[in-house]
């Protein structure tokens, strides 16, 4: 969007332009200036934000990823400090304090007010990633005997202090959750209809300790604006809104996408992060990887007397684990995300291996197709026969694995999405060279 | 979710159990039994579909994908099928239609009313992957000169009929767009304000010929339920709702998902797919990458004389290659995510290649260092000098080609996708052999 821009907000902060800073910070919705602070370095981006008004301050600062507000706020005098804090919702308050370091954290939570406190403190009770962290506790809460005319006066009366009005959870005498309605109902329906003639009994809920990305995918799922969020008791604790929701699918997806790499995920924006950082979140995997391919050297030096034999069997290795691990990959990448969007389940793994299986033979007999014909072309028929038949297991066997593995590691509890591209590359070229130099042996009788 | 469920629909349904399968439907909400209907074939699925209330009916069929209403459709009798697409929203009707085979296509025009038929036809005359397409025409339209009161009495009047009223577009004489505002401030504000003067003027808005992708990120970003659409003279024609932007955000990271390990994505549940749909997806990129691994055979063809002196060489080919290859996957990855969310734009390309540089070089010394201590354990220190020296140039040279092809690649209008992992992978092995062996050529001097 912003590809055709004249201006950018960092060059104006380097030429220190104050008046070409404030005029661009009122030509710009605060979505736009959040994501510009967010590119620039933290010193550089507290410039831009003191600028800001009071009002706009808030909701910028809210747009921004807990690492950058944390730089922001170390950059804030303490009453400034305070008063961001304060006027923040619970729930994104809450994350903020408890990502961030301990010295933060308690200058944070020692300028509330204690109402706003208890609030933080109540939500910091939840497990990280837990719907607790997300859910909002600020929400208009309607009692199942209510009319709908009395229902809106609730909502015009203490409607401005909610996050959102538009899905209304209604409870019982215990405060145990019933279901919800929708403000749009409130709105066509007649004054004297009774709330529990009305409410929505069949609509989703989740415990406050189960996984936010979960979810948010269920929210997707259903279409809902906003999902209840219940205790241990069923008692009402709070709303999940959609846009958290889409903030937990974007991250959740970015992470996975991350993992499918083999690299941890980076929080905070690409531009923003370090080069020590980037190679820091990449460096485990690649250290495992190189340590586990040693696996390939041990099998190449299994067949070296035949490698001195026959050089020519050499030239198609690349090309062989290339291959292999690129059809693996394929399996493993469509497997991580079925499950990531809950197309499979974990009992599916017998048909998944099976289907699998088929394709990888299918895409094998292509493959092998042509590097007969590269091989038979280059270095004769009998060693392109034996790198085709070797390319028809490797792509059997990786396409198998590929999509187990996945299923396995959710199953013993792991995030399928560390079974990465890379990992069954790897693990696919030890046993692929075993199969071909097997069957090169078997073949040129050598 | 359901993974603890002791009663599969599919099994009811091969059972024939017509009153189990009416028992699960009752007990399941739309969403789910829209799942398990996707997950079978579609001679099976048209048995319980055709066992829902005549008002289910209609929220499950919206819950499928279009792939999955087809296959429904042409199970359907004439009445059922029209009383079907009538109903349906006309922005999921176009798109059904839209990708429909012409028969069912025309079948499905041909039975609709000529106002609904009307709405249809001019959704369809916006581009594929449009916002139009994607837009519901059903909304309650404000006049800016209306008051709350009045406004709220059109609400009333009008909201059953419109996909959702909680933001209400407000418009001039000319039906242009003034902005928008929010079913929630209508609620809370005192009947006499005019509609004028709580507009919100700088909400966004998209013309309804730009992508829709692009739309539900934006949408992402400003948090909003539902975006304004205008035609090219800024006059209203739509609202793009929350539920359809989370549609398309997982539509498009599950597309760009599949694009980065080279396969083409797949339309409707992975276990309904058949064997032969999923190879075909996979199937071009792996064909060009086999043929464009003839590179490799190439450049080891090239070095066969120093392979036949040497035959150790040959053993550290897999690790080198699939290091690289690892590293220049890493470096792809992130940099087409940092693209699709707005992180990186294609101006970045100078800062975003010296970054990668210096990442890839970082990671590079790290490998080396471990493949000199393999190496050296395993064939001496001078191959392991050589492999190791080999690895750094590797490394740094695979992360910039990794991260500037798909910014190059967006520069030239194509999707920053299609520079997978395996493309790169792919890539780098031919140079990476040809920097291994000029290096090791060097170091042994032979």
């Amino acid at each position: 969007m912003a590809d055709d821009e004249r201006v950018d907000l960092v060059d104006l902060v380097h030429n220190n332009d104050l008046t070409g800073i404030r005029l661009w910070l009122a030509e710009h919705p605060p979505y736009e200036i959040a994501d510009e602070l967010a590119r620039m370095d933290s010193h550089l981006a507290i410039i831009p934000f003191r600028l800001l008004d009071k009002d706009r301050e808030l909701e910028v600062f809210e747009e921004l990823e807990p690492v950058h507000q944390q730089e922001i706020l170390i950059g804030l005098r303490d009453g400034a400090f305070r008063e961001l804090l304060e006027e923040m919702d619970p729930d994104d308050r809450a994350r903020l304090i408890g990502e961030a370091p301990a010295k933060i954290a308690t200058r944070a939570l020692a300028g509330l007010s204690p109402a706003e406190r208890k609030m933080t403190a109540a939500l910091l009770g939840y497990p990280e990633e837990s719907v607790g962290r997300y859910m909002t506790p600020e929400t208009v809460v309607l009692h199942r005997d209510l009319t709908v005319g009395r229902a809106l006066e609730v909502v015009r009366a203490k409607g401005a202090d909610a996050e959102t009005v538009y899905t209304l959870p209604v409870v019982d005498d215990g405060r145990r959750l019933a279901g919800t309605v929708q403000l749009s109902d409130l709105v066509v329906s007649a004054p004297e209809t009774l709330i529990k003639d009305i409410v929505d009994v069949l609509v989703p809920r989740v415990r406050a300790t189960e996984p936010a990305e979960g979810a948010a995918r269920l929210m997707q799922e259903a279409n809902l604006v906003a999902l209840p969020v219940v205790d241990s008791e069923e008692r009402f604790v709070g709303l999940l809104t959609f846009d958290d929701a889409l903030e937990l699918i974007e991250a959740a997806d970015s992470e996975d996408i991350a993992r499918q790499s083999g690299a941890s995920p980076v929080a905070g924006h690409y531009v923003a992060a370090s080069v020590l950082r980037l190679a820091r979140a990449r460096s485990v995997w690649l250290f495992l990887l190189i340590v586990a391919s040693t696996l390939t050297v041990n099998v190449m030096q299994g067949f070296e007397a035949t490698l001195e034999q026959v050089t020519a069997l050499a030239l198609f290795v690349p090309m062989l684990t290339g291959t292999g691990g690129n059809v693996g990959s394929q399996s493993a990448t469509a497997i991580v995300r079925a499950l990531a969007v809950g197309e499979v389940r974990v009992r599916d793994l017998p048909k998944v291996a099976w289907k699998e299986c088929r394709v990888g033979f299918l895409l094998g007999i292509m493959l092998a197709a042509i590097a007969l014909l590269i091989g038979s072309f280059l270095v004769g028929v009998q060693i392109a026969v034996a790198v085709a038949t070797s390319v028809v297991a490797v792509c059997t066997w990786a396409a198998i694995i590929g999509s187990t593995m996945p299923l396995l590691a959710r199953r013993v509890g792991v995030d399928p999405a560390v079974v990465s591209a890379p990992l069954v590359s790897t693990l696919v070229d030890a046993t692929g060279l075993l199969i071909y130099f097997t069957v090169a042996r078997a073949i040129l009788g050598v």
